[in-house]
């Protein structure tokens, strides 16, 4: 704990005094650009992988980046979405794992859990994706079987997350972008799915933030 | 969204070069030294105001930094608790509310929640919050009101997080500390409570971290 | 409720007589082709208005034809999926509207539901659909606003059907169709959503059963 | 599902033709005489062997027939009650299992479940028909232990439909009665339970609808 | 305080002194004849009206001496219930109410109840009660109003206590009896439901207790 | 049963004949001194051991004196809460556990719970009990075991109790007294948690009741 407070120190003294009007400026609002969803892991700093500032992005982290759909769980998720889209008019939302997640190695094998009984509770949000994989993926095993529960838990998190009301409502007249999201720690590279492929592949210059489709959407002649 | 898709190249290109070392040491796990419980609240950057690294936190972020009770609510932040003593041997519990917060400034004007019914539903979980505040502080109001909510509120949580059964048995122990702390935007300072004097003061190097003391133990003579 | 029984005196009699060997057979087990999950309004029989036999379709029947998102709700509706899906091995889903729908009339005026808590508290489930017709559709009211909630309430279900693990695992592989579709009392024609269009228009000679497209899905180069 | 599209357009061009006036009446609005609430098994028809008309029964349906108590449940079964008694003034409600169920097949074999958790979940609300089985007839098995379970089942159920709030105001001024049938699908026939012997017997000419006695009731010298 | 403590005291020396058998007795298990469900108030004591010792009867206390049903409420009552019935062997099983009961002028009143949110929300396992009072006691007031609630609530709470699965299992086969008491603080006598006369009267040499009778069993010839 | 209406008799002959004044006061309404929370066990009689008369102390019993953090259960004990402090006014709040307690003996044997779910599913509440006895004291065996089981899920209730809102108001304004008692059933002693110490001892001449000291609290300068 020393440490931290060694940080604390520092920061106030070395970084507050050369940013003063920031954080000055910051004091009378927040206006984020995105609500960006990860995973509590420690090896994960959202503001340092997408350089950006204090104020830039509203975050929300917890254990394997979940998001339950509406109406289950207590709403720490839903609260969040709501209060980032309806309050603050956050226009885009990142989910976004990681490689080498804990989570999701405990979501593929439960009887580790057994000792873990509010991990397990929890990650039933995040059975959508558990069964995916364990139907559709029989024969791939080890890492590249938790890479890609990695991957399909955005996806399926994604899937849950267009149940709340306030999401679909402006998904809906087009004015709300998902990204899904996949953060390799080993490389530091952020990979995104592009549903034109189907596929994964690294954000860069190539590759521009591409956006979900939109799910089934009624397009009425008025 | 091309701001974070540049600052994604950026780190990849600039910061990750010059840290390949710590990246790909990470990817073989990590051993955080604290959980560190936040506002999803965009102006916070945990690692920035602790000037740790990537490994060096695990992190909880939701709307006003609240951890409900044991058994309320779906176990996000239970799960977390969880994974976080009992998995990685976590040693240090921060929970840190801040300045200006909008959660809080919710939770002191319901009808103002009316049009954010998950954020409302969410707050439930500061009620504790909220009744204490109205019923002892009836004549403190305006940004006054505001900030002593938000510093009522992280001892409140404290007190719903003492109900988790992992947190309690290591308490009893001594193997866990809790911290209750308020990050102040507009200076870039950290205040932390100090049960001694029941006051919240600056951390520095005159003020080290300051752990809470025991609830009401049981010292048996075994 | 006399008239019930002679009808069932009369099915006795008459109809069974004549279909002897369909009850007998029957007996021995179901292999209904498809889940049809439709209103309790009594003016709606499947059966009928698919011109189908006894065994040939398996039936959910709620006020509003509502599907919860996983987790949410007891499970009612998730336990049919999950016993039409994965013990079955159904392979079609099809949710269904109706024209002149009760539920979605108390969904438009919840204000005319305050007598009626439990139908209100259900329909919760059904705020993802009143949601985005308040926000998308301020100036279509009466009769047409009632039809358009219809429409885009059996989307919205359709939505929250894709988060039951048992439906996305198979969707995902291809071994799953959804169909979403509106019975018109007044006419007896059935509308289904064509997603290559955006619209409802009528399943007939020349519009046969058009599944809904998946969702975002992985195509893993495996 | 081409069979269905072709049933659509047969039913379409022949039935409404011939009973157009019925439907633009039901258009106007529904009347029901009786809530018929009965199994998803697709070899059940409610107007089929009742041998009624579009209009003449309101009907839920889901897996074995089950009416979670008030407060349990998500309210499906509960809103569908009170939307039929409290608004469509309806005075008759049937709970309808069948011979050969397979959700009552799975009550008794619970291990079966293991791989239908949604399934094994619902059953909870038929715990009351589990227990009183296992603990009632040790020595009943097979067929006809499944038969019974079948049968006790629709009285269990109609004791968790006491408990709901509009039910029982009704019951007590005599508003609203209650019927337990079984459909026996090898034969086609159905029968009641009727109080004065305390078993189950075929309604017919002999035997008009027998409606359940009240259970205990207040009878106040006003 | 002080007064209990001197109570303490006082009970140790003379009472404990005196019984120092019974309680040594006591010491090795329990085996009361009955549960007993009343309300918090603290004007009863179920061992005071019944003039039993210490280990006779097995007490459950809430505020409105209510039962939840099966699968509603967190299983306080549900977990006694089973203790008593299948763990203890208890084969009575009284709810008793009594007059002046400030549970039930609060369900009367529930505008007043704002300020007790976590009272309100108890009550609404009472909401079998109050709908009844509300729709069939129309012209009755003031402490009229009052006590019939109160009788009202001991037979609706029988009611809801009837879909436990240990309970309905035992009173099938004969094994459980079911009481409803009201107790006349004012004069300290308890009154009794009487099936045959649908009436409550007092219970004395000329009553004795009168079980109520079971709801509709099924008597199957084996 | 006929015990107990020989019981009934005898108290409104004789007790209530002598205390006649008290009763028809008590009509009149309840000033309970005390929130007693302790066992449904049979053995325990508050009234007895404290020597108070009807109306001196306000009583919940449930198994195992458990009190759920606010927002787990259904509010039972909450509303037994906030009913005795915020509308009687209530100034002390007693958790009483004793020894040889059927519900602790559970705790410490899950298996032996197999039979008894809805005990199990109740006992979740004191799994803050559990698992500090499981982790904290690994060599304490039999009925020490046992003992300090009882005496741990005292504390561990009172940590549960201070989530609850209305007692933390008043809590940090001193306006309320939380106590932890244990009942002696051998010898009729009671013992309370002396936080000075960290041990429990017996009330009595030389040992008042000792309140609880205040958790962590905000001592703001106003
Ligand atoms: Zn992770
Ligand atoms: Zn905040
Ligand atoms: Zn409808
Ligand atoms: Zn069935
Ligand atoms: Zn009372
Ligand atoms: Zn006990």
């Amino acid at each position: 704990m020393q440490k931290l407070a060694d940080g604390l120190h520092k920061f106030h003294a070395e970084v507050c005094g050369t940013h003063q009007d920031l954080f000055r400026n910051l004091a009378r609002g927040q206006r984020p650009e995105a609500l960006f969803i990860t995973c509590s892991d420690s090896r994960i700093n959202p503001n340092l992988i997408t350089q950006t500032q204090p104020g830039d992005i509203f975050i929300v982290r917890n254990v394997g980046n979940i998001v339950p759909p509406y109406g289950a769980g207590n709403g720490s998720e839903a609260a969040a979405m709501e209060f980032a889209v309806a309050h603050l008019g956050i226009k885009h939302i990142i989910v976004c794992g990681h490689t080498h997640c804990g989570a999701m190695r405990g979501l593929l094998d439960s009887a580790g859990l057994d000792e873990l009984p509010a991990v397990k509770g929890w990650l039933q949000h995040a059975e959508l994706t558990r069964r995916l994989v364990q139907e559709n993926y029989p024969h791939i095993e080890g890492e590249d079987r938790l890479t890609i529960t990695v991957e399909e838990n955005v996806l399926a998190q994604i899937e849950n997350l267009r149940t709340h009301p306030t999401i679909r409502a402006r998904l809906a007249r087009g004015e709300l972008s998902l990204y899904a999201w996949v953060f390799k720690i080993e490389t530091g590279q952020v990979f995104q799915f592009e549903a034109s492929t189907g596929q994964f592949g690294p954000i860069g210059d190539a590759a521009p933030p591409s956006a979900l489709p939109e799910s089934t959407v009624y397009r009425r002649a008025v």
